[in-house]
């Protein structure tokens, strides 16, 4: 691999994985890869044992068979590791509600465990399951399954409640079972490069910190763009829509890590608390959003018939109000941010497939008197989380020649030209986030109380929006989504008419 | 041409150039090439004669087959273009002192200024002679050569004079004769690109200005390194020396630039006094230079005798003590840069050919405390002069991947890879110089207190070497220079040993 | 009084009031006035009731009576408002480890509680007693007292261990029983009136946030000076010594005030917790001090003998090496602080009683060129905390008149000038404290992790000074402490010889 | 006196001061008192004489009775001194235009000159006369009486003009006879102890210039009030109304020196040319001022008629539209100050008397959230020219007491609190200048660029005024001036409705 595997302390320790939900979507396209890719490089315990478990009936080789052409799709000609890795995984069949059916599961493993005389077993939790069955399945662990000699870990998925009031719930009982060292609640944006990368970009940089507030920055804008449907999936996405799905949690998260504080330590002891005390001292600096501050779309058919509209989906209602599309603004009231307007901006079946953070500079002090002849294009620093991670400054500089005109150029770190054979071979964010439950780093994962905060933030609108206090604007597929979205954005946000970023080509010429 | 021709006042009047000193080098080398540029782009005036004058017997038709070769091998295939430019060349021969050969010189020339009913004639006299005769020749022009009806423009070329007295005789020659209005003093570094680009590049972009202090920069380091000696120029070098050469007005002309306040105006009326009074104002606020803040050094033959060292040059004497390289320190005593050293390097018959800026940031504050496990290597704005154009920011992200290591990489503008068609057929920094000049830029030409500044900072440290007070170390040629240059250097600007820029190859992918 | 009676909730609600250890030397000389001055401003509810309890067999008169002078001395003339105050306290004897004892006492108030048809009963438990028995009463109120209607809240004194280890003993007993919302943990620094303004000092003013950090103050010296000695309380301050009397906790909680970040809020809701949450974020930025960081001192009598030397008091063991006084510089490595150190300086028997925090500036940038025929005298800002309240800014002007010295003077805020009649009347620390208590409000009090973090500094310190490995340098009483300490001192913050505060006097000019 | 005297070259050598119009009343109010003091503080070197110098007959004893009443009235008591003062003084009759007759004079003089072998002569001619004769008694100092042996400075006072174009005319005037550095014109408001303090206020304190720009400052007001009408001056006042009366000098003046940038030095060498640089840097930053940016008023007769109205003063037009109250806006675009309005306020015949620069912070940022039950009044610097000179910056601080209400307080410096026997003797702006005068010391002078651009700033809106584009509105004598003015203020700066600053006593406790 690209790196040598660290010597973490688990590495040399017995590792059980129990997979919840084996059979699932999830298990299979999520959790199956990512330990995979950690297999291959290294990162996994000699001593490992990978227990697929669920309510169905179900042999050992059938959920190999079950996983094998995932992994095969993606790693081409690897047939031999994966048949290896796969030979690390098992199947128990049990009900989520029996302390003794998982507890027999650990009984047979002890023996692997303590195999080669090892002392120490951990034991990872991935709950691949719905929210539903978190309490029985955690009692089920907390009685019967945990770990004497090593650590305990949950890995919990989203969603985490709709609203304040069912996550305060949810929370109870994670929290009645497990402390909080030993719960993982994912959000698998923080595993994306870009996002793992914002802590060492902004604070390892002396560039951007004293730049990075009200005094320079003039709005933030968040977006995550889909050029796909619902695909199918409309009945689950229908009880959430986009705010939930996305804005709530990962652009929520992203958020958080833009415009937080320093923390203490940015890595080292403890960091992962400190990090998250930052997040979560921000998101209590942001006003909940009222529904006047956002704008609703849903998609219709596009014209030439090329998809089916939102409410077509045979899995959602014909009169469905949920929206596909949202923009929203958001403050910041804090003395770094006061008076800049966080804009998101989120939809299904847009224009393009684009997840990016656009950092907007302030007009150059006094440029219109220094430069009074001339248009003066702002700065902006771009964060790119797909596709193609990039990070790029748009700046001035005199055009080249004779003329003297200036123009809109940019200081440009694109991943693949600069990165080329790490990002070809890039983990998932699964991966990295599963790396860093075993190397015990918090700092990935949600806590508790930044998800209460951001549900503080979001509960007032979404509870408007599902009493149908505002209707969304309908969109054809494929557009930018309803003309009132660009319009409320751009209260916010001024688009620079004539700039265009062109990524540079990766090269090999080397002076 | 890339850029359409300005709509400028002078093109529309009749305009005659006087080449003084035309039967010499420079007037072959560099003026000729640079009208030649104008000329192929539009810049010139329809009613335009260049009159070459010097001492000589000569006809028009000798002067153009003089100059014809070197404008043949820069503009391979334009022989046609080329012999309608030298079409509008005369030449005229007389004395430097007498005001009656210049007389008769336009004389002859109002008729062709006068064509097509002309009512305005503008004169440019180009100075491409030693100051020995700049008295003479000014006083001459002064009597016999001023247009009545346009403008007069004296271009002047260094050196200016070799410490304060010498050039406060010359500006009090040039002075008495002309108004500063008519007296454009040359230093071609300030027709370079990236100079040319500074006032946008500092202050019109937001990001800049608010760290270009001594809060966030460490220090400035300016270095130009030629990879050849002196190759036959000996005698005339060994009269000046490096100090004199490059470092007292081309390097200080770009230190002013980088470290000035901002002007009240950076394009606009009356911008050339106020970008030239900001520039004033920082060299000022300059100590002289003590010897004791410098290192001397002197190049011998290369080991392998490929080329022979300094005082082997059959026109540089024996004993010589001349300074071929010098390495100083400067401080810049204002709110802005007090404790701020600017180094300044310079030197012949270097390890390589590069003329740049780096500005060496603080390292991130506190970075210590928040990634207390990990070297955080410095961040570094570099502008590079030569060779290939760039502007690049060494800064830090994390190691695409899973290991999570910092790296230093950069956010790149390399000219080439952005603006391959400008800068293939870049105009030279003459072009750009001489087109200022007809257009009444004084912006980038230098000003006499200007001089006067730089002279004063320099000229106690000149003093000292001409008397021997330090003498240069050895250095073999091709090598970094002595060991004393970089040890001095390192006391203010510490290299960051693991860091390397890769410059990016112009790419053609666009997304 | 001064300023109207809030209309807090819980003035229209019952209350009792228990003094825990009743017939002690603090319960008499802070609790009791504290609670008198309460009265007497309107800040009790009417239904009210302060029951003494302790071991001792004793009447309510008993009680009233020891109480009557401290009363009477401090406030003259007011013979009958104190009687009024005294008819509400009664005395009642129990063991401190008798759930019985205590629930009888409650069992008896239920009635006063319920007088007036009151539905609520507020409790206010307030521990004077040592820590000793701490466990004892608080699982004896867990178990018999807990009012079900109103809120219980225990009021705690220091000293809250002499270690992290035995500080975490103490947390787990009282964490074990109650919840943080209703530990009151007393530093009574945090009453005083200075800093009790801090928050709105720093954070209600637009000039002091941009200054208040390493780019513009040099150093920071929080002093302690008392002008008397240990007065036959030696023996309980000899197992103590200075750096845990008044530097872990008084001292530092000052430093956290000066030094921790902006909150979420500094008023409204959960300001308390916001306000802590940034105290315990510095606190974890100071790197535990090492005995090489400090200086320590021992009082001996005073050269006319008016004063026995700190060994020679009774109370004292002759071989005695506890800190009388002491010196030591702390380290916020923090982007606001990294490099400015933060200086404590206590001591008792010196020459003056004083408390006050020096925040100096560095000078400013490039005075030295600015004003190169000049000395210019730094900024500082003086908060004095006693004796007599002010605010100063140490302030360069031109000296009035002809000659045009600069002159440091200042920009004054004394309380008393200025708050003539607030000040006269002004509350104790325990006063405000007890009031915050009574309204809920968290902010000055010290929380848990406080506590934690701030011995996580000093115990290293504390245990090398225990271990013997530091012995205190002899100083003579009222003298200055031992010249070591001023010169350890000096290495972080240099004295301006030449400059002196005035206060201005009350003054009765109007313009 | 309470400096000792400076030991300036000057005062070895002699000095003729020639008081030209030393008939009129601007050489016996101001001249003569200033040139007193000076006397009396040894800042007059002993070979001294002052001649004065006019066209009326009279003789030497004359002029000292006319001079005499008003050195009596301001310092009684002091008759000898005053007498041996008066010793100095002569009269000698002469035209303006006649070289000889001025010739005639140092001819005279030349003997006292020479007295006990002085060598060096310095000669100062004041020019307390009309502008309309400055050409001629220019042309006959230039030729008769210009001393070979010493320096000669002339002292020149406004009126400079009446707009540009007349400002140009005097310039050439003054430029075509004397070089710059023999030139001091004078704007007495440079002379006044608050304007002479602002270099050292502003550049040697740590705390200003950070917060001295547009990120932290709100508005700047600057206001000059007077409780007196024309009073018999009507006639020379109506040809200049209150715009070119006070503003466009007086309160220009001041406004450069609170926004202009640092200067390379504020004290030693060339650092009066320095801080004009910057003077004029500034105002040729702003905009001319547009009609419709102001307000103007004229006064009428208050209702208890105790002052004539305006155009009742019989040396007034009866329909004069001349202001004699002005409000207006100016916008200083440079980096540091764009988008900060300076508003000017000017009147005559007002409520009070008062000149003073209000300097008006920003909101603390995030104030409102940080205290969001809570109104922050805003912090102000306040700078009193008149009466009694005064630094205080409105300040908040937590309302002592048991309330914890904010309040604005002030940290003040009152100079006559501070320094009052520096003040109480305090030397005229006159006598300041004078002295600055015999100096060299130029900085508290105005530079003919300064001149040029302050009348390129307000010659426009003069010229409207001029030409009736907007009429006067009436406002009643003794009242704020008109409401239309307190409306215009008040888009720009927002007074704070509770606040009011309480100058402390000067007091004699000391601690």
């Amino acid at each position: 691999p690209a790196e040598a595997a660290p010597a973490a302390k688990y590495l040399a320790e017995s590792l059980t994985i129990l997979v919840i939900g084996a059979s699932g979507d999830l298990a299979k396209k999520l959790t199956a890869p990512a330990l995979y890719q950690l297999f291959t490089r290294d990162y996994l315990p000699k001593q490992m044992t990978i227990v697929g478990y669920a309510r169905s009936e179900k042999s050992d080789e059938e959920l190999r068979k079950a996983w094998r052409p995932v992994l095969l799709e993606a790693h081409e000609g690897e047939e031999e590791t994966i048949d290896a890795f796969l030979s690390k995984v098992v199947y128990r069949r049990g009900q989520y509600d029996s302390a003794e059916d998982v507890a027999a599961v650990f009984k047979e493993q002890e023996e692997n465990e303590q195999a080669d005389g090892q002392q120490v077993a951990n034991r990872l939790f991935y709950f691949a399951v719905p929210p539903s069955v978190f309490a029985d399945i955690g009692a089920a662990i907390k009685e019967g399954a945990l770990s004497q000699t090593g650590w305990n870990r949950l890995v919990v998925e989203k969603p985490f409640g709709k609203d304040t009031e069912s996550f305060e719930e949810l929370s109870k009982t994670i929290n009645g079972l497990f402390t909080p060292e030993q719960t993982y609640f994912v959000d698998h944006y923080l595993g994306k490069e870009m996002n793992q990368n914002l802590l060492v970009l902004r604070f390892a940089n002396s560039m951007f910190e004293p730049l990075w507030n009200r005094n320079y920055i003039d709005s933030v804008v968040i977006t995550f763009k889909e050029d796909i449907g619902t695909e199918g999936r409309g009945g689950y996405f229908d009880s959430f829509g986009i705010v939930r799905d996305v804005m709530q949690n990962h652009l929520t998260q992203m958020l958080a890590l833009i415009a937080m504080d320093a923390p203490v330590r940015a890595s080292g002891e403890n960091f992962g608390n400190y990090v998250r005390d930052e997040k979560v001292k921000v998101l209590h600096a942001i006003k909940p959003i009222s529904i006047d501050d956002c704008v609703l779309g849903q998609y219709t058919a596009p014209d030439d018939g090329s998809m089916a509209g939102y409410t077509e989906d045979d899995t959602v209602p014909d009169d469905s109000v949920t929206p596909t599309y949202a923009a929203l603004v958001m403050h910041v009231n804090n003395p770094r941010w006061a008076g800049v307007p966080f804009v998101m901006k989120a939809g299904k079946a847009l224009d393009q497939k684009k997840v990016e953070v656009r950092i907007k500079f302030k007009t150059p002090v006094a440029a219109e008197c220094m430069f009074p002849d001339v248009r003066v294009p702002t700065n902006e620093l771009v964060l790119r989380v797909q596709p193609n991670e990039a990070v790029y400054m748009k700046t001035n500089v005199k055009m080249p020649g004779l003329a003297g005109v200036p123009v809109a150029t940019e200081l440009d770190l694109s991943y693949r030209t600069r990165f080329d054979d790490k990002m070809a071979d890039s983990p998932s964010a699964y991966t990295r986030l599963i790396l860093d439950c075993l190397r015990g780093k918090q700092a990935s994962f949600v806590r508790d109380d930044e998800l209460r905060a951001a549900w503080k933030i979001f509960t007032p609108l979404l509870h408007d929006i599902d009493a149908g206090k505002k209707q969304p604007t309908k969109y054809k597929a494929f557009s930018r989504g309803p003309a009132e979205g660009d319009e409320f954005v751009s209260q916010f946000y001024k688009r620079d008419p004539t700039y265009e970023w062109h990524p540079p080509a990766k090269g090999d010429a080397k002076m």
